[in-house]
């Protein structure tokens, strides 16, 4: 099929800036080559909009940082729930990304700590217990009075797995260990369970 | 419903930076609050790509313009479809917005000129034809030696009213007047139709 000229250059549009946007925009989780046009054309349309949206960025990337004790987004470190008077330390949940703290806070039923593991077990990827912060959480298991660890991971395989592990971790130890109630469909991801399905599956939570 | 008191202050997050971020990307077109939060993290997350997306940004802003002649995006101005000396000035193809050239030039069975006009004729939203560029387009037929206007308008009510005015405008100049044929399905953004089904309802353009 003959194409035009000015589409041979520089693909579809006749400029490389925007077909470079489009492309760099592509990359984004949840975008394809359409989204990724459509926000590239209204983010050359909008000079004001955008240069807001670069700026929220600019300063996104320079204050947000991970809590140094228990990995939740935060601009302080430690981070408020860390420093909190009003919070129990003597219960820790166990969770997999910064993400999976939010509709626990949400909710507002639970007022202990978090750990977040960044990542789960996963062999057959090459994840492996090293990989995982399990000496940062024996560390605070020994030295911080926590007497309840609430394991609150995926239902996938990898959380299974990840469970287990924290489950022999602990045996040693004079701990209340729970995880969250079979309440959460298998497969679902954590962080968009609504509030109320993951109360009950707090409240249900039930001991190894 | 008690709320924990870090999740209180400064919305969902810990980080005023990241909601502000979230607010932000939520304003894209196609964007929710979820796919924001996505790629808010993911920005957040990977500082190298995060700059290399920004840069192409302020890029895109620096260098994307619309052609001053046909309303094109282009890089030059004029575009390279208006200066091309292999591309027939005598055929004008009217279009509603700069992405409505793209499947034309991908599918490259068009060798003429372009007229973008920017928005449709919506009298019940308030847009008249006086916020149109119809003088502009009157210029361009009056001094420019076309011979035939294809107009290329989405299959809605706003096309169709568009479309009339244009034949309305050409009654009296020397003039073939074309559209395309009813091939697009009612309804359809033409931006996004595909270029075989685009060729064919080029082809069986049917008079006035």
């Amino acid at each position: 099929m003959p194409r035009g000229e000015a589409a041979g250059d520089g693909g579809e549009f006749q400029s490389p800036a925007l077909e470079n946007l489009v492309r760099n925009l592509g990359r984004l989780p949840g975008l394809g080559r359409k989204s990724a046009t459509r926000i590239a054309l209204h983010l050359v349309g909008g000079e004001a909009e955008t240069r807001e949206l670069v700026a929220a960025v600019e300063t996104a990337l320079a204050q947000v940082r991970h809590c140094s004790r228990c990995g939740a987004i935060t601009e302080d470190d430690p981070c408020r729930i860390c420093t909190s008077p009003r919070r129990d330390p003597t219960q820790l949940c166990v969770v997999t990304s910064p993400v999976d703290i939010l509709p626990f806070e949400k909710g507002g039923f639970f007022q202990g700590h978090y750990f977040v593991l960044g990542r789960l077990l996963s062999p057959l990827d090459g994840i492996r217990a090293r990989d995982l912060p399990f000496d940062r959480l024996q560390r605070r298991l020994a030295t911080d009075g926590v007497k309840e660890v609430i394991i609150a991971l995926d239902a996938s395989v990898e959380g299974e797995t990840t469970a287990l592990y924290i489950q022999r971790l602990c045996e040693d130890r004079d701990l209340k260990l729970s995880r969250l109630a079979t309440g959460i469909p298998v497969g679902g991801a954590l962080a968009y369970t609504d509030e109320v399905t993951l109360q009950r599956a707090f409240q249900f939570r039930r001991s190894f």
